[in-house]
């Protein structure tokens, strides 16, 4: 297939395109010499998606007359931390990284974060591209320009806002990807249609069988389509400040509190936000603000989707806890997002514990 | 007095005032009032500046109902570190900061970066604001929004642009600042004069022992007009992209290579910046674009003002290598920013290296 879709994200300071197509990875040299002038790439990666991509996209640039070097960290969320930031502003010092350098994330959300902080901050920042290999990275978190690395405890406490100059993503590179790695990646998905799209949703039912296989143009309509809607969504609130961006966290105030009670590792960030759209959905519905019919949709989707990680089990005031110590809870207090029907939420707050409480058991 | 300068520096996204006065430390409080609803403030400071002022700054904001953390760090260029600004990330995230929380730098220019730094990048970015304490920090490194930290070997490798909201600069803190390091300031001072202000430098000929007596009203006026000047320079070149910024380097070729010959401890910045104007001025002559009075000229101000640490005596071939090695040198070419005229200066390239050995001599 050489159809290419491309989404313009429009930024006060500067827009820039997310190039969405399948089997595309080859042409990343083009992709990045339309863009700069520089002849110094960093490809930051991780073990896994090096031997996969990595690699041979190094080799390519090579190939292009490009000076390159392909800095490699172990898969995973432990590597997004100050340490490995450490380590890889070091490395670029020592390859001779300089203003005129690129940085270029290929992997996951973990490496985009952390690839993005070191660009933003090496040199007090070096132009920055990203090449998103799973679903997740590609529909969300690629999108929007939040970089950063965790502390102790503490998920994404460092980092800065730092807008890429271009994505290429490659829906072919799914197919390398784990099973359980594309299903939680699904359910951001999802969400996309419940907060902002039925269309999206309706789409989504429809095609299951397609989504299931992997289906090149139903998965390149999918991921332009979430691109689209979370580019509106961060054109209107790039640096998160008119709380208009909020609504990308339904199902994450559950989701979060169910990664914490996991150490973040039982559960994939998108298992975690599946169960907590379910939870979500049943406080709506106990609030008065959808009908049972909804949250059966939802329901039917997620579970057509095969995304049918349990609700955890867990003592309710921890759960609670944990989500006021989630720093969406800005000064104190605990909102939700809340559908009102599909294709639409608002954000709630005041909820009464027991409903809160109450929606993880129906 | 209760006099107060104001300098306003107009960004494209934001701008904020430099408000210089003398003995105006004491109204820290009403200050950071008249720009933020926060409650939560975060000095970072070192240990001298702490016994000095920032313990009291400390308790003042207690007295006006702040919650407050003072973070100390050890005194001098050592603190400027990944591994500095890694420890005060997890002391903010210890003390409860989260995005409502200010950061104030109070001390010189390591303390200023380092805490700009932090701000910058703790919970993707808070208020900073900046309360200089020496007159290097005062007249140039407080403004402009350059904030960062060291790599091993390479100085402010790691960092960001982040504007403070607002600058408080009390000049009768100089009167605690030891003399070498208050002679360093006034070479930055001194150089303002040549870029950018004949006026300026005439000021400073005429008031040679006010300068040196520390006169209340005369330091206003000089921090005040270097201040303009900056601003200035930034508010048409914030990111360093235009290379109007570059004019700010004056002295500062030869100046950086005889810091990193002292292995960045015999010789603090400013002194290598007097004694690298010396030798510009004399490369200027060379090349004939100035003439020898006005090298004299410049001569007799810094003699005047106790400027005279010498020229080091150093390999030729290592210096100009350091030279090279200096960011300043983007992609492999040496430029020199050199004066026309008192008040004026050029970018100039390509000069030979027989030149830049011969000017050190002189």
């Amino acid at each position: 297939m050489s159809d290419i879709q491309t989404v313009r994200v429009d930024l006060a300071e500067r827009g820039y395109d997310i190039e969405i197509g399948s089997g595309t990875l080859g042409g990343l040299p083009q992709f990045l010499r339309r863009r700069t002038d520089s002849d110094h790439a960093v490809i930051i990666t991780d073990s896994t998606v090096d031997e996969l991509y990595a690699d041979d996209a190094g080799d390519l640039l090579v190939g292009e007359g490009w000076e390159v070097n392909v800095l490699v960290c172990d898969p995973g969320e432990t590597s997004k931390s100050t340490e490995v930031a450490d380590d890889l502003w070091n490395a670029l010092l020592a390859e001779g990284a300089d203003r005129k350098s690129i940085v270029v994330a290929m992997g996951g959300g973990v490496v985009g974060d952390l690839a993005g902080f070191v660009a933003a901050t090496f040199a007090r920042g070096l132009e920055f591209y990203q090449v998103p290999t799973t679903l997740l990275a590609q529909v969300d978190s690629s999108v929007g320009g939040k970089v950063g690395v965790n502390l102790p405890g503490a998920k994404n406490m460092v980092g800065a806002f730092w807008q890429p100059r271009g994505v290429l993503i490659d829906v072919e590179a799914l197919h390398s990807l784990p099973d359980r790695e594309y299903r939680a990646g699904l359910a951001e998905v999802v969400k996309y249609g419940v907060i902002l799209d039925e269309a999206l949703f309706a789409y989504l039912e429809q095609h299951v069988d397609a989504i299931n296989g992997k289906d090149p143009a139903v998965l390149m309509h999918v991921v332009q389509r979430c691109c689209r809607l979370k580019a509106d969504v961060v054109q209107q609130d790039e640096r998160e400040t008119t709380g208009l961006r909020a609504v990308l966290n339904y199902g994450h105030t559950y989701g979060h509190a169910f990664e914490a009670l996991g150490q973040y590792e039982a559960l994939l960030h998108g298992e975690a936000v599946a169960a907590g759209m379910r939870c979500a959905a049943r406080l709506a519905a106990r609030l008065g603000r959808i009908d049972a019919a909804t949250v059966a949709r939802q329901d039917a989707l997620l579970d057509a989707l095969r995304l049918t990680t349990p609700v955890p089990k867990a003592d309710g005031q921890e759960l609670v806890r944990l989500m006021y110590r989630d720093k969406k809870a800005a000064a104190g207090k605990l909102r939700f997002v809340l559908p009102t029907r599909i294709g639409h939420v608002e954000l709630v707050g005041g909820v009464r514990e027991e409903d809160i409480l109450a929606a993880l058991e129906s």
